[in-house]
């Protein structure tokens, strides 16, 4: 049909984390974070998630530790609730929540001038147990997060804060980085719902791993 | 609750376009293309796109008219399903439809050796009407697209052409615009569902323009 040569499909990830791998060179990543790093990278095709992706001091190590006690994630988008790896999640006893399309969100946040992602955040706050939040859209639900942990009503274990885009985004995840919990941030304007269900996905995946 | 100056969330997007318009400063886009180029660019804050973005001629004046007609969208991930307007979608008939999920498709994968999104194309080729394929994800999916124009067996009216990745994917797009068919394709290894969603975004909110 045609005279390319075409990696084979079930070679494609290996193939291509080889590939990141070998453009970092020497550039040596710290092992906990080596991972998530190279999703994102993997995910976006963009090396400047090198750089980008500040951590919190011990996260990774949390995070996985509140994913292996059957956490709650919650994302402020339909895209990234997609884009997480549901069998992954499912073995941790893991569930997946997006409040965004729900029509008594809409409505609330209508009546009271609020955005959705602010009203979700809200309705996430009292789930029960350890809450990870993956923020790959909404700086709104970044900031509404900030006030949540400021008054005490929730403690999260990880904040994914990877807004994308020009306006509120850089001052929302510095914001939620001043809050004293566990985060990893895309700092600047990259981030997306791609990035968020990456970062989570790749936690999953390294779960096991020291 | 803190002393940083937010944007009101209504005014974000107006916001952040002049913000792109400004940092895109004397260099004229387009104009037929500018909306998408843009908007792709709010999705990811990178200005890659504006050189990477490659659109066959007249293809945004055609794609326009088939979504005026009605066209049904493919997509390749849930992702980018999830990330198209549905409202903007309907108020021109548009119906969406994705297959990965589909679990007769996982098994007829399986069977046959192939990927899902192999499986997902032959069965979108069976949809009667104008067709438009939105493939952010699987390079396997723009070959067999490749496959089925050369066989006869459809014509479409675009293919989005935008999987993100470092194997094959170069190389799959560059197949699909030697198809003789309309699209627009991210050169190179950038791209996503999301770099998906908004170009077909782009398209139905300025279905009307010329």
């Amino acid at each position: 049909m045609n005279n390319i040569k075409f990696v084979e499909p079930q070679n494609i990830e290996k193939r291509s984390f080889e590939i990141i791998q070998n453009e970092l060179g020497d550039f040596k990543l710290e092992s906990e974070k080596e991972p998530i790093i190279k999703r994102v990278i993997h995910t976006t095709a963009d090396f400047d998630y090198v750089d980008n992706l500040i951590f919190s001091d011990n996260v990774v190590k949390n995070a996985k530790a509140a994913l292996k006690s059957g956490a709650t994630i919650i994302t402020d988008t339909n895209m990234a609730y997609s884009g997480i790896n549901k069998k992954a999640a499912a073995k941790y006893g893991v569930d997946i929540k997006c409040f965004m399309a729900d029509e008594d969100v809409a409505k609330e946040a209508s009546e009271r001038g609020e955005t959705r992602a602010t009203v979700s955040m809200e309705r996430a706050s009292k789930i029960q147990g350890p809450l990870i939040f993956a923020i790959g859209n909404a700086p709104t639900a970044l900031i509404k997060l900030y006030e949540l942990i400021s008054e005490g009503k929730i403690n999260p274990e990880l904040v994914i804060g990877v807004p994308v885009g020009f306006v509120n985004v850089v001052e929302a995840k510095e914001l939620i980085m001043s809050a004293n919990i566990p985060y990893i941030v895309a700092k600047g304007r990259k981030g997306g719902s791609n990035v968020a269900a990456a970062i989570i996905n790749a936690l999953l995946y390294n779960v096991e791993e020291n």
